[in-house]
């Protein structure tokens, strides 16, 4: 059972620097019935997405943008209130992407959701530890593309963040040296008393980061997991060492500019170090998934890896708390929810 | 035998832009005695490659600037004539790049040079199609950064030019499509109709440059080599395909700007296609120089592969002949023959 109508943040025009409720405004609209495939999730929780901000661009991306007038797109997490789908019935947990959106009810092919039924967890660790962009990017991000090892050193960005602060604790479960760069005393001292980092810089606070950096990485960067861009990553190019490998998972520092941002100024380093760039793609691991979620449930039956969840309440908080990700309020992987189970 | 005095090139000032003859001066200059282990060579070739301009500045890369007052470091081929080098003989021809610069003396460690000993071959292809740059820079490049295979869409940056006209062979031999980019009609032809490329775009004459680029290469680039960055590679980046590899070999658009250059502003289509960009460092290949030079002593007797050397004579001529790098007025590979054996 649904409703004919429902609230839902709609795009009206395209943001320019960080979105506002000018840019995204939270309207009545109507819940589409489910056509053969389809099912009627009634969203529980969203999960917020440095991605989205580049959907809500007219830009060329692996997903197409956002159009004016539609709903945001998002990972949700849901429960089935209508099913015309033979692997779903009403009062299943589901979470997906495809044409879920920041809204109540997302109509959306079942073919392209996950049932969540797993009693160890709480359901909303799919958009977190167990979901994708918490847990099967620094996941493949960091084991894949980064390859960390003994004797080798990882900077991270954003390393309290919902990516870097996994990512960060599987290079040290590999046996790396990992620095993160934070925002925060705060986020310095969690990421290095609570998750077993190395070390950590405070980018607010530093005079010259590619000194600081210079400073806690004598040898060199060998991992630089990018998921700012911008100036930070400049300062990591200026500090890496012969074959580095950067992972480029993200540039968050990016997504809200108007208009071509131009790529990092010290993109020659590239060169001079012999080091390769890896952009990240998540789906070419797609038959990967079940086991790097194995995996991670097994790395948290064994309180082997923490993180951080922050949970604001309320459909009407969603714009407002989407705006924390990109001025650093946010302590760990920002979740809204939007209605209880 | 060698004089006490010589001519050479000196770096008198840090270029700005395209270097001219008050940045570089030709000089009378003393010829170093050899200590042991050092021989003299009297240079008969220079060999003018684009990372020259790269030393002439004041920046981080794989080796230091060349300081000021110094002669311009070069890979020479030149006839030893004087030895305290037990590997090396007074008549002996042997190439290097160490302490080389353009200048009649070399006086330089025989341990960073190469005998050159191959009567089926001239000498100076040690600094062609057998040397570093024009050799093993596309073979390592190519096979083993950019890996083409039947059924790859290869672009091909400066295709008509040392690395490029070489690299795009290998590309084909390997069995993928190659399509080049060059600055001519008459490069576009040579290209197709002498190296066997599949197609050509003269980035100079179309109106834009990415849908060109889509037009020849309708399902994208699966790997593009870049010897040239900025505008050429925006385009590129535009038309990656899922998966591509970008070989970084090189920059030349960007060697003569003054201060710091941007990165591509397209670098976000590496994360957005999941590209990987390979920083290219030969060195990382050392063990395997003999092989790849048996290689292409194995095309060149089967005449699988072709190549333009542009030689200029005359070592008073060595700048003017350096900024045809720069123009595209080169047709191959640039040397500069100092003297004759």
């Amino acid at each position: 059972m649904y409703p004919k109508e429902q609230r839902q943040w709609v795009l009206k025009q395209r943001p320019h620097g960080l979105p506002t409720t000018d840019d995204i405004q939270l309207e009545m609209g109507p819940v589409r019935e489910p056509e053969e495939g389809e099912v009627v999730l009634r969203n529980l929780y969203f999960s917020l997405d440095p991605a989205q901000r580049d959907w809500m661009n007219d830009t060329v991306s692996y997903l197409p943008p956002i159009e004016i007038g539609a709903p945001i797109r998002s990972t949700t997490l849901g429960q089935v209130v209508a099913s015309r789908h033979k692997n779903f019935k009403e009062g299943d947990i589901a979470v997906g992407l495809a044409t879920n959106a920041w809204q109540q009810y997302s109509t959306t092919p079942g073919d392209h959701l996950d049932l969540v039924d797993e009693p160890e967890f709480s359901p909303h660790y799919h958009l977190t530890i167990l979901g994708g962009a918490m847990g099967l990017t620094p996941y493949f991000g960091m084991l894949r593309l980064g390859q960390p090892a003994p004797g080798k050193t990882v900077l991270m960005s954003a390393a309290a963040g919902g990516v870097g602060s996994i990512a960060g604790q599987i290079a040290k479960m590999e046996g790396a040296r990992v620095i993160g760069l934070t925002g925060s005393q705060e986020k310095c001292d969690f990421i290095v008393n609570e998750l077993g980092f190395d070390d950590a810089i405070n980018y607010k606070t530093v005079d010259n980061l590619v000194e600081a950096i210079a400073e806690k990485c004598p040898n060199g960067v060998d991992i630089y997991y990018d998921n700012v861009g911008g100036e930070m990553l400049d300062a990591a190019l200026l500090n890496l060492a012969k074959g580095a490998r950067v992972v480029f998972c993200g540039a968050i520092s990016t997504y809200n500019a108007d208009g071509p941002v131009p790529g990092p100024y010290q993109y020659w380093q590239i060169l001079a170090k012999g080091a390769t760039v890896l952009g990240q793609m998540n789906l070419k691991y797609a038959d990967e998934y079940p086991m790097a979620l194995d995996h991670i449930r097994q790395w948290l039956r064994e309180d082997k890896i923490k993180f951080a969840e922050h949970i604001i309440e309320g459909i009407e908080n969603t714009v407002d708390a989407y705006r924390m990700l990109f001025t650093g309020e946010n302590n760990g992987k920002l979740l809204v929810k939007v209605a209880d189970l």
